[in-house]
């Protein structure tokens, strides 16, 4: 597994921080909204004796409460087509190492989410990338493109909608497209959809299980970690109509017991938040955007296509190589006492040499400090240029 | 992966509940004993107000307190050497993984934890075994039958130590051995400690990381579920001196980016538990022991040799499958409205045919309970011997 291009900066951000330095973190998606009081009350609030094992597919009293959820958002399912599993992470892992035998491959469009490198790799499975570019706005390429990559090993596909790290939102038509090609290939596809409650423009993105015809074929994968900010809890879920598929998934998942006990509580009481308590978390996410795709445009030579979705941007910056920027930012950069940490591109890609010039944002800091860390980034970039 | 003996029963419980029965469940290492308040009231009394990911290694704090945990039972380790898992279980599948490649072999001492097949076949890597037995109270088979086993692919030799399924404790001699071998043909030597509290007989056991000369040898792997009764926490750590193999091991800790948030500091909480505190646990495990075994072995045709630790034993029972037995206690069988579910012993053997006339008991009932069902298997043999 490649090491991250974000995990390299750590140590640069520490130092940054030791020299006194107040550092913007734009380059993780740890959400800086609270966790509704209504989950942490569950589990402190909670008057159990024994922590004892719940069941392997998580708690049939939070599995029986998911399906109104889904229900609520339009996805039909039953508890049984359910596993709770440790954060969306297990999730994907099972799933891999339920559909794919060692050396089959995952076709997934670049920029992707890092950590299923991490998570194929674990299961034995081979990424295979499609790209999408920036002046498309990471839009999915089209499906000859994808067909073009598939070979007879190729079992998955694997897309994360609304996209990390891009914020794109993939459209009906392109759901339907990537339905009709797993159809067609007899393939796995599986969806990310994390992020489904955070989309800025129209309705909220049509679900994988939504698709027609294409019930075997579909893994969705879930957590509560951004949608409630509680990336702590580790959990998440696999969900699939696939009876054969949850047989498989659940030997795994009795191998590991069962998913953590406090934060099933939690994520059960998620249940009960009223209706509308997306509202104002997506105003806050959407004035961010907003804000930062504008700052950004506003830039001389920076490029940010406008996402409509989860909480990232991906920027291209007039600069050579982003690792090296990025690890100038900590180390030898200041604006007002402060500086940014950014995600590099190259992260996201698998293909060698692309995202060079690409950062991630997370916008995960309130619009003071979103501005304040846009101020510092100009200054930045003017400095860098005449370096 | 094969499908547990012990799962196929829990329709045939589940149905024994509905007829009216008590089920005596002898069949899980669930412990009956309460969390330590101590634990629930570290979650139960938090106040931070977003539950964020944590580091990928665990908690800082939290491993550093493990440290003087560790000291405190003769083990001297680093907190760098410690990684915090999602249970025992995930440091034995993230050791798998990062010791291991697709098709090599891990060789374990059958009867043992059936979970252990499930992590190899997560990991693509092959179980082999060596026979203990019950006539030798299920101590390690000598070591020349263990080099029989070895081939080119072998890579690891796994044990648990107190053992579950057997209870036996490995002599200072047998871990003594078992280093010298994993020396001489340089292997990993994977050490599940779970139990090592529970030794009702002499010193608590000796530890893998306390054998010499061995450091890159030995992974140990460790789990607050049974020590505090906390199975639902899904605590556990993988401990190793070897630090490529940290290395290797935090690159899929970060791919799931952090263990349970909650669970951690109930996991901290308990490191301030008073020294005396696991006296009366041991006191009230080694009564339950003595009695059940004491029981077992009045019965007619019944062989239970008395395990020193964990809180398993297996005993030979007059029956010709273990597994048709316990199901017919489940489906055909009471006594005093009541009957008992047992673990059949073909569930921990590798071997076919092995374990046949064997069943294991968890002894984690009060004595009054274990009483009652052990009153309930006499008359059930004498029933079975007369169909």
């Amino acid at each position: 597994m490649p090491s991250s291009p974000i995990r390299k900066l750590v140590p640069f951000a520490e130092a940054a921080v030791q020299r006194g330095l107040k550092v913007y973190h734009l380059n993780i998606g740890q959400p800086d909204i609270e966790t509704p009081q209504i989950m942490l009350d569950a589990v402190r609030k909670s008057d159990f004796k024994i922590l004892e094992y719940g069941h392997s597919a998580g708690n049939e009293s939070y599995r029986k409460k998911l399906v109104k959820y889904y229900q609520s958002v339009g996805i039909a399912v039953d508890y049984q087509q359910i596993v709770i599993t440790t954060g969306g992470s297990e999730a994907i892992l099972f799933g891999f190492m339920a559909c794919l035998d060692y050396g089959d491959e995952v076709l997934i469009p670049e920029p992707f989410y890092a950590n299923y490198h991490g998570f194929a790799a674990e299961a034995g499975v081979n990424v295979v990338t499609v790209t999408s570019t920036i002046e498309n706005g990471f839009a999915l390429p089209p499906v000859s493109e994808l067909e073009k990559k598939l070979t007879p090993r190729t079992k998955a596909i694997v897309i994360c909608n609304p996209n990390n790290p891009t914020g794109y939102v993939y459209s009906k038509e392109e759901m339907e497209q990537l339905g009709e090609l797993v159809k067609k290939h007899q393939l796995y596809l599986f969806c990310d959809e994390a992020y489904r409650e955070f989309n800025y423009e129209g309705e909220m993105p049509m679900s994988s299980l939504n698709l027609l015809g294409v019930d075997a074929h579909v893994i969705m994968v879930d957590t509560i970690s951004k949608r409630y900010s509680a990336c702590g809890g580790r959990i998440g879920a696999l969900v699939t109509r696939n009876k054969a598929l949850i047989e498989a998934v659940m030997k795994f998942a009795q191998a590991r017991l069962c998913p953590p006990g406090f934060a099933q509580m939690a994520g059960e009481a998620a249940l009960d938040l009223p209706a509308d308590y997306f509202d104002q978390t997506k105003a806050e996410y959407k004035a961010r955007r907003d804000l930062i795709v504008r700052r950004l445009n506003e830039m001389d030579g920076v490029y940010c296509p406008k996402p409509s979705g989860a909480f990232y941007a991906i920027a291209q910056l007039p600069i050579d190589d982003a690792d090296k920027f990025c690890q100038w930012l900590l180390s030898s950069f200041s604006y007002k006492n402060a500086t940014v940490m950014l995600a590099p591109g190259s992260g996201f890609y698998a293909t060698s040499g692309l995202g060079k010039n690409q950062v991630r944002f997370a916008y995960v800091l309130n619009v003071q400090d979103i501005s304040a860390a846009m101020d510092c980034l100009q200054e930045a970039l003017k400095v860098y240029a005449a370096l």
